[in-house]
């Protein structure tokens, strides 16, 4: 990133009627926006939100609290504009894309769908590989296309979500292969799991590391036994965008495992990367400390979709119009500090 | 408060297409807007930020980094529109009004400002009462009237702001009193002064405390004696919102010494509140916890004008779009929790 227009952008923001700095962290977004997008007037008019879907095989064992058909279900929701995250996405000035890349379920006459099913779910981690390496990297492209898609219509600024009955046992298990955890330092309650079935979640999630043995060194591997296609897509969405300078909102705790593997892939992209906010999920704050990222929020969101990506938006825009609406000292004819 | 409705409201939420509770604290600014109003659908289309404008006697003794020309400079850019409060508020889809209280200046032919000047500022708190007990009364009064203005007009969520060069200095003596500490536990940079300045400006705080002795058990003594023109408006705004039953998103520091007054002169006052952020300046943290309020955001803000309040009111706002807009389990049609 350019260290030139970095110090440009400060400068602008110095001269803005304000003492120094006292915009914290909305100064920090302007910044930070203006050096991944190299325009030093960004455009954040246009934003989307991407709600991958993905179906998991290692529900089979009873990870979850909600049955599987859900994930359909709630895809068809959020197609009709009544989940959490078009509630906010609307909030926010931002447009809702949702993306089949795994769910296991026909999707038929349902406009608006973006229908890129690379596998109807992936397999059973505790019984063996989750995906195939070409799946990976099949839902891996999925979302780098959909970034190169974002750069064509103009959009400024882009949010991660996911909707995936079971799919905090794969970001958990992602976790606890990078970090070296144990799965109960990092496996939590998802939608909200009662004791007997956090254990199981546990269980399934030590059997998958155990059987699988994936290289915590090479992050295709890791995604590949132990991940899922929604967190490859947005893996693929993550790398697609830094390559297209478009900044990224991460959303939560399965956001952030897609995000963790496309920094492990590309360091560099984590330059590229906002983290919503601090989830209510344990090992969150791994992941955030792992790719450098303070997140904006906390907010004991839990809930996933790109909710907290839709929220922090807003945030991230409030800082890039300070940049561009506030008026100067000069402008105002106001004193400065006379120190 | 009426609790019935605050269960029948968090009924209404769970049965939201999510988990449980998984939208954590939007979930409980939906209950309390919802609370506070009497209304089960609130309307927060109409957004009200007050910024109050005073100058302070005090700044003769050195305080500030900056001059005290400064106040009725940055009370025309923000009637301008270039001022940081105006920036967030339109972003926000909130209306600045501007109100003279207190400013050492006469604005003439200044459409859109409020007048209502109690005094040409307060008088130098280091060498006696900032005001006299009418002036502090009638301060109050301001904000009094203009929360039943809003009342009227409509307003659904009114924020506090406030511009006045000095005005941190009465508010940690008002910090200083009501808590017990020395003026160093919670004296800091304001505006961003340096090492000498900070010096002064705690050594003025603790010769107004020696010379005035306000009485902590008596609010309208403490805001007479050490206290502000702007920050008497903000306390009266907060007592005349609770009494219209219009929920009150209080700034930052000097914001919060103006809610703390209210909430120590009518301690129900608290329910009404909420605290847009936590502010940089020390001394924040106690007056949050004395009022009961947790922050919404961290996000490192030291400008005040009620930019932090701007920028909560969207979350506010948020939450209250999820009541009202996100499909039940049953209009979607998708399946409960299992377990």
């Amino acid at each position: 990133l350019d260290t030139d227009l970095l110090q440009q952008t400060q400068v602008r923001l110095d001269n803005k009627t304000k003492p120094l700095g006292s915009l914290g962290r909305l100064e920090e977004f302007a910044r930070k926006v203006v050096t991944i997008s190299g325009n030093p007037t960004p455009d954040l008019s246009k934003k989307v939100i991407f709600t991958f879907a993905g179906d998991h095989g290692v529900v089979e064992e009873g990870v979850s609290a909600f049955p599987k058909e859900v994930t359909p279900q709630m895809v068809l929701n959020i197609l009709r504009g009544g989940a959490g995250v078009n509630v906010l996405a609307r909030h926010a000035g931002a447009e809702v894309r949702i993306v089949d890349v795994g769910v296991d379920f026909d999707f038929e006459d349902c406009p608006g769908l973006i229908h890129k099913k690379v596998a109807r779910g992936t397999r059973n981690l505790a019984k063996g590989p989750a995906m195939t390496r070409d799946e990976a990297l099949a839902a891996l492209a999925v979302g780098i296309e959909l970034a190169d898609q974002c750069k064509q219509d103009g959009i400024g600024l882009v949010g991660t979500g996911e909707m995936g009955i079971g799919n905090t046992t794969p970001s958990s298990a992602i976790i606890a292969a990078i970090g070296g955890f144990s799965p109960e330092q990092v496996t939590h309650r998802g939608t909200g799991i009662n004791d007997q079935t956090l254990q199981i979640k546990i269980a399934a999630i030590r059997k998958g590391l155990d059987l699988n043995r994936p290289d915590p060194a090479d992050p295709l591997d890791l995604l590949t036994k132990v991940g899922g296609l929604e967190i490859a897509a947005i893996a693929g969405l993550v790398l697609g965008c830094a390559a297209n300078r478009i900044p990224v909102v991460v959303d939560g705790f399965i956001s952030t495992a897609g995000a963790l593997i496309a920094s492990e892939l590309h360091p560099q992209a984590r330059d590229y990367l906002f983290a919503a906010h601090e989830s209510v999920e344990v090992g969150h704050r791994f992941m955030l400390d792992r790719i450098g990222c303070r997140p904006i929020l906390d907010l004991d969101l839990r809930l996933g979709e790109g909710t907290g990506g839709a929220l922090a938006m807003h945030l991230i825009e409030a800082g890039v119009k300070i940049l561009l609406e506030m008026a100067t000292f000069e402008q105002a004819g106001v004193s400065e500090k006379q120190e």
